[in-house]
């Protein structure tokens, strides 16, 4: 008998949901807007509905349901399945999810933050296949972050690691959304390379991007990443320039955890002509030798389907080999 | 029957040895000048003879000898026993330290680098008891570090991890030796404070350290401690940017790892009113919540023992509880 999780992403605009095989494969995917159901009960109600449904399609095709995987925009207490907070969704405040979820949907429900959750899809379905320990970054409005070492999902005690994006990389640098200086989110994020550009651009610098915005087109890194491929040297440099920060960062990083791959995925990752050859430059010439040798940065592979695939992961990693429902700790 | 080990620190300059308890008490130390025994076979001949001496002494107080532990300065690969190259000692280039050690001693031989030693020294018998998560910092003339997860050191797939102080956090900081910027020795180690407190002295600032060093004393950041302990205010502001700088650093780092403890060792640290206040209060403001409550940051406990200490907790790791002498990687 086959079997199969359903994987539920929880965004502060949209909730995704997926049916996925063992092996990855998405089989039928599901969503809605997280505002239509405001407040926690409304939400708790829809997303036990759409799990349903989706875990009877899986019978249906004559599947398993191994459980629910939940990646949350938030803190988790992993092992208790509790959420200390989101926070872009008001009303969850010291949540018990797993339990709420596993009431009214009867299956196994593993829970875990977003950023983790994708860190172990890519590990077990992604561009993390074949290495043991890698560190995977999506690279959005924020940065989030997770480490798989030994094949597991490193957490730390307080279920709080992982955050790769405040990482300071410039104790005087711009102000971060987390009380600190200089983060890493603050130099390579969204946000930040948009407004560099825009202000190149108010300084008189020539590119094709003042016309493609007097058009109205809207000035976000996938338009600077179409200037930089048709050779725009204003373009051309600000992905250097953010690609250096990255793979500095990167090396530091390297030295510390000594990963064998480094997954980036999100916006920016998108664009991987400007990015990945000189983040790999830059990292081996900065990361000690040894750790540079043993690692390969690689785009992430599961795409849109990254947040469902991995929550799904969450609950085939804490699954026994054998296929029982068994309830081990991912 | 009580159990002993040999604990071997190694160093450029000179080489620690003691004979250490299972409970981590050192028992006889002997120390020998690295440099009077230059090169591989003359270094290992003596290694090997202190080391058969202290192990004979062991017996003869009636101890069993679980085998010896090595901390060398330079990169190791742990599983195999076998050094890549010591940067300040020549001779040692791919050589196969615990093997050679081994035939010579009879004994049971286990490596590591020197900081990895000394944070399982301070995990299992120092600062860190009680803490199975842990982060420790040796604060020298280089930064030296450690990183203890659930109990075990944390090596790496290729034994290249916990080189904390060579995360940067000035991407366009001081030229660092490793080929880096801005790297956190660069910031914190003992060069760049001397270096720090001897520009200020040059651009004239009053202090006390003036005459200190007009009659003949030794600029050093014992010194100017003594200088910020009488209110010196030059010494005073350096220690505070210090400590700001390393409370910066590890509240990154505190993002990524969620240590229940790090553990601060070595010259810096020794000036503790000057230093842990600060730190604390910085990671406090800096780290995320969760985090930053779940972590203390304390100083190392095992003083001018931590080197062999930490070499011998390498033996005690690698053996089952029962006392037998196998063989577990540690």
């Amino acid at each position: 008998m086959k079997t199969a999780a359903i994987g539920v992403d929880i965004g502060g605009t949209g909730v995704k949901l997926a049916l996925v095989s063992s092996s990855g494969r998405v089989l039928t995917r599901d969503t809605f807007a997280t505002r239509d159901h405001a407040g926690r009960e409304a939400l708790l109600a829809e997303l036990s509905r759409r799990i349903r449904g989706l875990a009877d399609e899986g019978r249906r095709r004559g599947m398993r349901i191994a459980g629910a995987g939940v990646g949350a925009p938030g803190p988790i207490d992993v092992e208790r399945g509790f959420v200390y907070f989101f926070p872009n969704i008001p009303g969850w405040k010291n949540a018990p999810i797993r339990s709420l979820l596993e009431r009214r949907t009867g299956l196994p429900v593993r829970v875990d933050n977003d950023a983790n959750a994708m860190a172990l899809g890519e590990s077990i379905f992604g561009a993390g296949r074949g290495a043991r320990n890698l560190i995977a970054l999506t690279l959005g409005t924020g940065i989030g972050g997770g480490i798989v070492m030994d094949g597991r999902l490193f957490h730390g005690p307080a279920y709080s690691a992982a955050e790769i994006g405040h990482i300071v990389i410039n104790e005087n640098g711009p102000k971060c959304g987390c009380g600190n200086r200089g983060c890493i989110e603050t130099y390579v994020g969204n946000g930040h390379f948009v407004r560099a550009v825009r202000e190149r651009l108010a300084r008189g610098e020539k590119s094709i991007l003042s016309r493609w915005v007097r058009e109205g087109r809207e000035l976000t890194p996938l338009l600077v990443a179409r200037a930089a491929d048709r050779g725009d040297r204003l373009a051309v440099d600000q992905w250097r320039i953010t690609a250096t920060r990255l793979g500095t960062v990167l090396a530091g990083l390297v030295n510390v955890l000594n990963p064998e791959r480094i997954v980036l995925g999100g916006g920016i990752a998108l664009n991987r002509k400007h990015i990945f050859p000189v983040v790999t430059q830059v990292l081996r010439e900065k990361a000690f030798p040894i750790a540079a040798r043993s690692v390969r940065v690689v785009p992430a592979a599961l795409g849109t389907d990254a947040g469902t695939v991995g929550a799904a992961a969450l609950v085939f990693a804490s699954v026994p080999r054998s296929g029982k429902t068994g309830r081990r700790d991912s």
